[in-house]
């Protein structure tokens, strides 16, 4: 957690409902940090129905590992977070770790070892002694309750600088259900890694293949389109609980996700996600400005992605973000290195609403002084055509600054 | 040119011979900077042959489209370098630019634009006024001499610290020749974007496709294999040029790159070519520290290519080194994100002769201080050990320092 808080931060956090059918309770098992919560325990009432997605690296987390090997059962009783340590590149102590939380966990709860989900967050490379859980989730059990969602965000936190929560709600056949998220990023002062962990929870009554095809849908246009320094962490890992509380309302259980009644939860759900992934980008770290990044006029929807993580990704243009310049050369180069087709002398590009070059030139009516306005605010929305196809992507980025240097250059200890 | 010179800078230059058939001169024609020379002509006594390798950016400069253009034919009688404009994203207006500079060449020269190679360095997408080049190209020709490399070096800067040569020599069938060679990278204070720029000559009697054969093999383990910022330029242009001067001391021509004769002259090429690549790494913007990164024991050289490059692109791992921080977390993060094969319980890390991490966790023998003394060095070797394969490769990179981000975010103006 840092003192200064980023000046992109919300400046209110939004009020957290209740989520039937899900407690929760923090301790300080004191991991790593003195003195601030860094354990998070969620409990479902009943077996509830859980989506996940996990890092893409070919060297992940021991939670990863534990999370992918028990996800094929689709039900989750507890989860259990901890900030501080990422359990990562732990070889034989890290499984013994997991392993020891998870009975922890299961006999607090009174249910399974493969009911129970993992996730850390922190220095990769340390053991993680998991013998400070043991003697905290009993009590932690017995103590949760169901207005905890800020807490619970706080919780796991490592150098964010605010903690990020959103909720939404929608209508499955005439019944109300809620969904609640939170979600840390990367914001490091002293610790070793960016890890991205969400946790969203619902009351709605979906089986858990329906909901692993929504979440997986729904990652895609949100936390998979965001970037703050092109590293992928070894924990990133996203999970969607639906307790199915709304039961009780007469919501009648949706087993498939292109049931037509999820119209509505899927947009909220997708919006949620946004929400979510844009609060991390805005607390970047050393982030000072938020970039949206448009590519329209691609081959297709995955080339124009692939052009925009390019011009996300390019530490020119980031840092030209950083210093307020309309540095429209460095988009050109990054557009002409994502090694997706495009064709110079079709190129147009905006910043805001100035057009600042089309037909492979700097735009007849460019104006420095205008595109400087824009550049001075806080959210710079850039859009480039590709003028090739109907192929279009957006991705959200923070500027490269000097403190971004200061964190990640810092000693780890 | 900065006023600061890198602390990783050469303590002398090499003292460059004269290589016999080819003559430079510089001018300041004022293109972008005041006081200092701006324009390189190199002017070759008879057709020399000519090889050469460009950006792959999809958006390349104009100059760059007039080189691939003609480079068909293989001959060259003189070469244009500029700096202070890139002539890049410049329209129609760019390459009615290139025709002007070639025309003028060409007269100055007496032959034809085709034999007129280009190349550019500095702003993107402001349009070059070629009419500055018209003006002075006789009198350089007039002027020219053998005895320049060095000036010609620091001809085509923009902010680099310090000009870039070097020279080897090699026998061919008995016959002792020459290789001369001059780059220019990435050390920019104000202009717009890194454009590595290098020209290599030699009075050998090689035929074009066998010098094409060569310098096509020998970027790879050189240019190839550097990175400061993961950003590719619209400009990169590695031009090889033989005078075939060597003739006059019974040098027979070789038309063959696998002709045995050429074992040595490719030796002293690819030393050169590394030379050179290197000197630019040591002149990233900001650097203060050089890393070696080499990867073992992947799938193939290919694989291993990849996957160092991941770790040299890597800011975090780029930051921690300029912090001097043996963050190993850092390189497991590296090598799981680059989507090569890899079994984090197999990986072994090295921070020059220290063995930090093996068997999927850090070192049993693991000595903090041992490792930060390496840190503290210039020139930091890491090596990575896959264990799956014999895949192998070496790649260079440097450290990513507040500078960097101080002379990319400083204002284009």
């Amino acid at each position: 957690m840092s003192a200064t808080v980023s000046p992109l931060a919300p400046t209110s956090y939004a009020d957290m409902p209740s989520i039937r059918g899900v407690r929760m309770a923090t301790a300080a098992a004191g991991i790593k940090y003195k003195n601030r919560t860094d354990v998070l325990l969620m409990a479902f009432d009943r077996p509830a129905a859980v989506a996940g997605v996990f890092t893409k690296s070919k060297c992940p987390s021991a939670p990863v590992d534990h999370c992918r090997a028990n996800l094929g059962h689709g039900l989750a009783l507890g989860v259990v977070v901890n900030s501080g340590n990422a359990n990562a590149f732990t070889g034989v102590k890290g499984k013994a770790a997991t392993q020891l939380t998870a009975r922890s966990a299961a006999e607090a709860l009174g249910c399974g070892e493969n009911e129970i989900y993992l996730a850390s967050t922190g220095v990769i490379g340390e053991p993680l002694d998991a013998t400070k859980f043991a003697g905290v989730l009993g009590d932690m059990a017995k103590g949760a309750t169901g207005d905890f969602w800020l807490e619970a965000a706080k919780a796991i936190m490592t150098t964010d600088t605010y903690p990020k929560v959103a909720t939404r709600s929608a209508e499955i056949g005439g019944v109300t259900v809620t969904i609640n998220g939170i979600a840390k990023g990367a914001g490091m002062i002293a610790p070793d890694m960016a890890t991205m962990l969400s946790f969203v929870v619902t009351d709605a009554d979906i089986a858990a293949p329906a909901l692993q095809a929504l979440l997986s849908a729904g990652v895609e246009p949100s936390f998979n389109s965001i970037t703050v320094d092109s590293d992928t962490s070894t924990s990133d890992t996203l999970m969607l609980f639906a307790t199915g509380a709304a039961a009780a309302d007469g919501q009648t259980k949706v087993e498939d996700a292109n049931d037509p009644r999820l119209a509505g939860f899927r947009a909220a759900l997708d919006d949620l996600l946004k929400d979510l992934a844009l609060q991390v980008v805005r607390d970047g770290e050393g982030a000072r400005k938020m970039v949206e990044i448009t590519v329209t006029g691609a081959e297709s929807d995955l080339a124009a992605k692939k052009i925009a993580m390019s011009i996300a990704n390019s530490p020119l243009v980031k840092t030209a973000v950083a210093g307020e310049d309309a540095n429209w050369g460095r988009i050109v180069m990054a557009v002409g290195k994502s090694g997706e087709m495009a064709d110079r002398d079709r190129l147009a590009i905006w910043f805001g609403d100035i057009r600042v070059a089309v037909d492979g030139e700097r735009d007849p009516a460019y104006s420095e002084a205008a595109t400087t306005a824009v550049m001075q605010g806080q959210d710079i929305p850039v859009r480039v055509d590709i003028g090739l196809g109907a192929g279009k992507a957006t991705v959200w980025t923070c500027d490269l600054t000097k403190e971004y240097v200061a964190i990640n250059g810092d000693y780890r200890s």
